[in-house]
């Protein structure tokens, strides 16, 4: 069998194809799009949409990009110049061919017209500060993580328990009141095991003071929780991050705060409160909005003055010792009936931020019509990277009740299905979004990867994915360890520092060494992606930058090797008779030269 | 061979399918899935996205549309309530089936996970006028229609030209001044002929005075141009028609006046002038922003108060001789560079005009991002209509530089692209402004319909698709003579009234015969779509409301008969053996019992 889609044109956001990631508004931006011969192509336009309108640029082919030393002579590169006159500018190629015209969009080759939505986009907001880039997460859940001395003064609500004894309850009386006492002092001391797994960016979830163990109830966004160590301790923490060049994110629920927050309960003490304005009160019964109608959790409302300013407040306050802030729900905030904030909030809290601050939206199921918006980096990607690889890498005994949501427990779908949802999802957000959100396999919301796919085999396949696709690994503390859950809470499992069965030290090897690779490789985290071949069993996808090439192979199965065919040949170090070995599963990867 | 379709899933945003046309915001709506037995449905839920987050609720059968009377009995009807939560509240439905999961969106059936652009949408903003729903609108360019009198009175720029005598010029030196002389008044006399063709809404292109035959350079928005009869002339006009119970649409220029016009010659002849923020004037050079760059089409800055108020004033003047306007490139309106007033605009023209005027967005290529947001209430659909139909019939001789603007001319598609590309349109807007969006066949700025089809019968099979598909049909006027044209000036022909060889009554007749049939079925003006089958060169689809259904196959060339199989049996009144012909090229329409 042949990689199907090698003989395809191919265009995506990186560098290799776009000259300027970071365009200003108004100037001129070199686009390639690279044509295998095979491909037929006789002619290339660029369409862009300016002002609204369709306008077309003639492409030609690129000899530079032929020469010895570039690129090979099986494909032509052809170069157009567009303008980046609005501040996200759409675009997509008209290729003739011998056949007839064809589309390519960021949603792939089409021969019928479709509306722009899939259209790739170039865009002139502030860039995400560049760190971000390179950036490999670790979230921590810091009720569960490390502590860093014995339990003591603990709040009325909270349900002391044993932290390698006493399992995890997954729901029911007792879920959020467990606790277990982890601190921002036991993360310290684990800022080695950290970045043992290539790691250079913790995500702590919520750390103000709250009355549950996930803290997504604030009662204050003023002050750390003395019972994670205080201000203190997360200055403690941060600088010993921030003298490891590593970096620091906060938690933010801009959506709501908890019912003990001083804004709400003096809205709800005083009808006359400054702050009333700042939830949704019913004017006759005096109930208010809430998080899917849980009371504990009132619902801000953006379009009150107050709430923005406040709000702003404490989003600025807290930089310095955080490098920026992951948002619960964004998704939701601002948005209540008629009136919807949110891109407006996004983008004023970014400004606010400044350049250098990260700044994610949770988002769980399409955040592709919130980003590019000069508000939200990028998004906690379920949609275009966790599902498609659940779907693909479950567990045959797998029994949930829903996916992520959904109903119906976690379908099983083959690779192919998995790459329509990666492209619907990337086709919906610029190249920058893409690379900027969060590529996760699991989290505090989700069941474990390694109870998801039932095996370390196909544990270490969904690894292999996470490490060599564009966007942002974020790990979830523990699934280094091969830990598992069948729920969120049933997953936020306290670490097994004291429990060596626990430890699966194949899987914290693997992390070790694949997450490496992408902080060795540039090409992991900078290069372009072409998908080469997709079929039930096998993916297979080359992350390009002008200097390198690196063909990964994912494989569940295995099955008949891939011949690299003719089209390889300029492509890659590759000999006609070359192929990809059918041997799984597996995850491959090989460095290519030209 | 079957029909492909007929054993899928249906759902539509018609009132077939979905309680409540015009929800209020909060409101319950009742949606219906119809299932064929054949597609193995176990289980439905709904999903809307609620403030931002996915919901699910559950369906199940509505066993009152099984009854004898309703429909068959090889029909599952799935039935769920939903909440109208937001403005817009997108839908989608999860189908649990013996081999997996699938979503149907408006974009179709999809076994793996896509983003929200083409989930079905509830729209709870102000909804259009119902007497657009079952309008059939003719599109006069007024100098080209008829005339009253003959010419006189000629200023500077008209360079007369003999109604029947003088070609019309297609391009070049005096393409813009040739001046044939039509005028109101000649429409008046010609209101039988219109409504004969099942036309009950005239739409002119504009009618103040300008510089040119097109008038698209208006040099004042206050008063009708003389040389068309003046105001008195637009009011005669509008009466005739209102007492036919018929409507009149102006043409308004929402981007760009003329460079005579008062407001511009104001800004431009003082620096100080009030009107100089009305438009974007360069400050060091005195340059100033205009229509692709054509300077007396200077671009009007909607960032402007001023601009806001006059435009208001002007679009609800004329609003009595008006039922409402069609918007001159509404596509780049209020954009340029880092401003983008278009939606917001929109709306507040909207607003303005009130409930019960016709509000109707030029946009050549897609404008599904501009719709459902209180503004337009939908497009001249080029791109989910005019194109698909063009790629699909177009005469195997035609050879035109370009397809409405995209480079290579009109490529040759089948009707599997075809339906590609109605479905891709369709789907990212609403029900609501899919119908009420203009579904043309040419306009004053396209090629003619009969040029591109190059032949009477596959013309008639391009009417057959106008008349019977949702949408509201437009008809340029002299396309039902089977008039020609290569370009939008060339089709500008003047009508060939007394040219009997220029008049195909054949075309004619079958105009009368086909849209005199939209105007008596109901089906066909309301009913949902159903797309039953697609191939090369057949296209096979449903209308129905609850009351009735219409059948409708349209083929280029003659092919297979098509079976109805076993799943037609609960729904039409048709035997196992019954087929559809494969005759043609042809247009047949069936009424279906029940």
């Amino acid at each position: 069998m042949d990689l199907r889609f090698i003989g395809e044109p191919h265009h995506d956001g990186s560098a290799l194809y776009v000259s300027e990631q970071e365009p200003a508004l108004g100037s001129r931006v070199t686009l390639w799009l690279r044509a295998p011969l095979a491909a037929g192509i006789t002619g290339v336009h660029v369409r862009t949409v300016h002002d609204g309108e369709p306008r077309y640029a003639e492409a030609a082919p690129d000899p530079s990009r032929r020469q010895a030393g570039g690129y090979g002579g099986t494909d032509v590169w052809w170069r157009a110049e567009i303008t980046a006159v609005n501040p996200v500018t759409p675009y997509r190629f008209l290729l003739a061919t011998r056949g007839g015209q064809a589309w390519l969009t960021a949603a792939g080759l089409v021969a019928h017209d479709v509306t722009d939505a899939g259209d790739f986009r170039l865009v002139c907001h502030r860039p995400p500060p560049s760190w971000m880039s390179d950036a490999i997460v670790y979230q921590i859940f810091p009720d569960r993580f490390d502590r860093s001395r014995p339990m003591r003064d603990l709040p009325d609500w909270a349900l002391p328990r044993d932290w390698d004894r006493d399992p995890v309850i997954p729901s029911g009386p007792g879920t959020s009141g467990q606790f277990y006492g982890g601190d921002l002092d036991g993360v310290v001391q684990r800022l080695d095991h950290i970045q043992s797994l290539g790691a250079d960016t913790v995500y702590l979830t919520p750390i103000f003071p709250a009355r549950s163990n996930h803290r997504y109830d604030a009662a204050t966004f003023e002050h750390v929780d003395p019972l994670l160590g205080g201000d203190e301790a997360l200055h403690r923490l941060s600088g010993a991050l921030h003298a490891r060049g590593m970096r620091l994110l906060g938690d933010i629920t801009t959506n709501h705060c908890g019912d003990t927050h001083e804004w709400f309960t003096a809205a709800v003490s005083d009808v006359n409160a400054v702050e009333r304005e700042m939830f949704y009160f019913d004017r006759d019964s005096g109930d208010y909005e809430s998080w899917w109608g849980v009371k504990t959790l009132p619902k801000l409302n953006w379009g009150s003055e107050l709430v923005r300013a406040r709000m702003r407040a404490v989003l600025k306050k807290w930089l310095g010792p955080l490098d920026g802030w992951r948002v619960d729900v964004a998704n939701m905030t601002g948005r209540h009936a008629a009136a919807d904030h949110n891109h407006e909030v996004a983008a004023m809290l970014r400004a606010e931020l400044g350049p250098e601050a990260a700044f994610i939206a949770e988002h769980n199921h399409d955040a592709s019509c919130d980003l590019d918006r000069d508000g939200w980096h990028g998004t906690m990607n379920y949609g275009g990277f966790t599902r498609p690889v659940w779907t693909w890498l479950r567990g045959p005994e797998l029994d949930l009740d829903h996916f992520l949501g959904v109903p119906g427990g976690v379908p099983s779908r083959d690779g192919t299905a998995a790459l329509a949802t990666f492209r619907s999802f990337a086709s919906h957000m610029s190249w920058r979004s893409l690379v900027h959100s969060w590529q996760l396999l699991d989290s505090h919301d989700s069941p474990r990867i390694r109870t998801v796919t039932g095996s370390r085999e196909r544990h270490l396949l969904a690894l292999g994915l996470q490490a060599t696709l564009p966007g942002t690994p974020m790990v979830f503390a523990g699934s280094e360890f091969g830990l598992t859950g069948v729920n969120g809470e049933h997953s936020r499992t306290p670490m097994p520092w004291n429990r060596p069965a626990d430890q699966d030290l194949a899987t914290l090897a693997a992390y070790r060494e694949l997450l490496g690779l992408r902080r060795a490789e540039p090409a992991l985290r900078h290069g372009g992606l072409r998908w080469l071949h997709a079929d039930a069993d096998c993916l297979v996808f080359a992350r390009e930058t002008y200097e390198e090439s690196i063909l990964v192979c994912v494989r569940r199965a295995p099955g008949a090797p891939l011949r690299l065919g003719v089209h390889a040949r300029g492509l890659y170090n590759a000999e006609d008779g070359d192929v990809l070995p059918g041997d799984g599963p597996s995850v491959r990867l090989w460095r290519l030269t030209r």
